[in-house]
Order: C-alpha cells, then sequence, then structure tokens
C-alpha cells in the first residue's frame, strides 16, 4: 500500500472530528467518519439509521440468552466485520483521514500508516460539547461520559488494547492549548519528520 | 513560576533520557534525572546508594507487619515527598526537562508545564536496551518488563492516575519512527505552537 493513512482516535468533545477535517483538508486527501457508516449501509444492506444506533457499541451480553448467541452473531459485532472490511478497502483505495471505529488496530501491519489520539481535560470538552449542541454544562458532562464509556468499551473489546492509551498510537495531542489547529500542525509535523 | 518546565516519562528503552538531554541542550536549559538522586541524597540525608536502590519504587506493604507501618513511613513514601519537594523546588528556580518520578503530576496546577510521555514497540525498546545495556534480547526483554512494571506501579500508586495513559500528558510520542532526533524536533514544535 502506497497510500497514507491517519486514522484519529478521539475523546468526545476534543475536537478530534474537526481536527481530522481539517487535516484532510490541509493535505488534500479523503475524510471518513461518518461517511463510514453510508458506505457500509450501502455494502452490507442494513438500514443506515440501524447503522447509526449500533455501530461502535460492544456486543450486549444477556444471561439466559447465550444460547442465541451460539447460533448467531450479536449484530454489533457483525456492523464490526463489516466496518473494518470498508476501512481496509478505504486505506487501500486512496490516501485519506479515518476517524474512530478501531481503525488504528484494524489497520494494524499495513504500511504508511499513522495513528493519532486527541484529547483534551473534560472542563474543556464540556466546554465544546456545550456549545456545539446547545446543552447546558451538566448534560454536556453526562453526554461525554456517556459516549466516552462506549468507545472504550468497545476498543477494548474488539482489540483487546486500552482506548486512550499512548502506546497505541503514534502520536497523542492534548487539543486544549494547541486548539485545532494547532493539534492539525503537530500532525502535519509528524508526518514531515517521518519522510526524512 | 516564570520558567519552562518539561517532564518526560518514559516506557524503559525508549530512548526518554536521551530525548530529554537532547531537548535540554536544544532549549539551553538545564537536565535533571539522576542528578534528582544526588540532591535528594543532599537533601534528606539519605545515602546515595540508598535512594538509587529504592526511589521510583511504591511501597511493599507485608501481612503482619501492618502495626508498623501505622508509626512509620515506609521508605519509599519517605524518598517520594522528598523528591516531590525537590522537583518543586528546581521548577520553581529555573527552566528545565525533568525526566519520570511522577513530575508531571508532582506539578500539577504550575503554569508552564508541558508532559510528555516517550514510548516505543518492544522490539524496538529491546534492540535497544540490547546494544546499551550488552544484554542478550531474552535478557533486555526481562530487564524492560521489570523496570516498567516498577515505574507503572510507582506512578499508579502515588497519582491515583494511570502510567501511559494519553490523557495525563499534553504529547505523546512513538520514538521508532522518528528517533530521538524527530522525537525532540516534535516536542520543539509543540513548545513553538504554545507561544502562538
Amino acid at each position: 500500500m502506497e497510500h497514507l493513512v491517519i486514522t484519529i482516535g478521539r475523546e468526545n468533545g476534543s475536537g478530534g472530528r474537526h481536527v481530522g477535517e481539517e487535516l484532510a483538508k490541509a493535505l488534500g486527501i479523503k475524510f471518513y467518519d461518518k461517511e463510514i457508516l453510508a458506505e457500509t449501509a450501502r455494502q452490507s444492506g442494513f438500514a443506515h439509521e440501524f447503522i447509526a444506533e449500533n455501530e461502535e457499541k460492544k456486543p450486549q451480553f444477556f444471561w439466559g440468552t447465550g444460547a442465541f448467541y451460539m447460533y448467531e452473531q450479536p449484530i454489533s459485532v457483525k456492523l464490526y466485520i463489516e466496518q473494518s472490511k470498508i476501512i481496509k478497502q478505504l486505506a487501500e483505495k486512496e490516501s485519506c483521514v479515518i476517524v474512530g471505529r478501531c481503525s488504528d488496530y484494524v489497520l494494524h501491519g499495513y504500511k504508511n500508516v499513522v495513528n493519532v489520539f486527541v484529547h483534551a481535560p473534560l472542563s474543556a470538552r464540556i466546554a465544546r460539547v456545550a456549545e456545539r449542541e446547545g446543552l447546558s454544562e451538566k448534560d454536556a458532562k453526562t453526554r461525554i461520559n456517556k459516549t466516552d464509556k462506549a468507545r472504550a468499551a468497545y476498543y477494548n473489546y474488539f482489540t483487546n488494547q486500552i482506548w486512550g492509551e499512548a502506546k497505541n498510537y503514534h502520536l497523542c495531542v492534548d487539543t486544549e492549548n494547541l486548539g485545532i489547529d494547532g493539534t492539525v500542525e503537530m500532525i502535519k509535523k509528524y508526518l514531515e519528520l517521518l519522510k526524512h
């Protein structure tokens, strides 16, 4: 694979999606976040809304229903498999930025993949989510905690690694002091140094 | 505090000490790693060798000796307190690079502190330690696992945070692809962007 793929893991409210969009623009390459949902819908036949509701969630196992799962994969496992296929297709086709969905892990072993994790202190993330979504600080905090708990559970379940642990990424940046533009600059610097 | 302090946490064999030395040279500021031991020895009255043997270790509690510890702090707690005092003195006195010893946590709330974590895949760290210490790969791996286990236990015990978790640091860099010089460049870039 000769393309350059940058995966971005992100804490909710850290500006990770925004960083990814700006980076893709600066590099003149494609950007994939929720776009992966549409592609999964197209290729898998699942409804778009159904995927949006169920993706990036780890399987729920209920005691007493075990017999069912012996014959049928939980839906989130099927979605993970479908999304992973699409992530690999995208990475093989062209240079791009891919946000979330364990893409760092899915592309493990591929050359020219740079894995980035973007985070920020909770106070900064509350402020960002409250403003973006028009929520109270309390509701923003609840949303962030719920989203990050789900992301961590999803990542840890499918990868056997720990979400947000520095060792899984080539570069981790706190966006609080640098902002979106500064964080993009850091990633660009990393890519520039890689070439030497 | 008007000084600039860069703390560096590091996986064993990732080149963290070397990164710190080169960064301090490039910025023309002081570098503290084992130098903190000498200062702790000077100020605390503990013997230098004794500190080297006991620092960066979490307290060992043995069942049946609890009564003793009710009256006497474990030695590693005393050393942590002494080292923390010295780390704060250094940070208040002058710009510097400080390696390890929970310095990111000790200086929490201080302005102008940038916390960096440096890591690398195990294979790269084994190669580095084997060459540096003249060890077999097997022995280098044993050394790395033992050292990092102790560092993580020490950090997690005293800080209630998780060693190597991205959120504790402003910047985390994998040294495998960038090398020492590239990692120093990344930290310098971060500092440069901070000024804007």
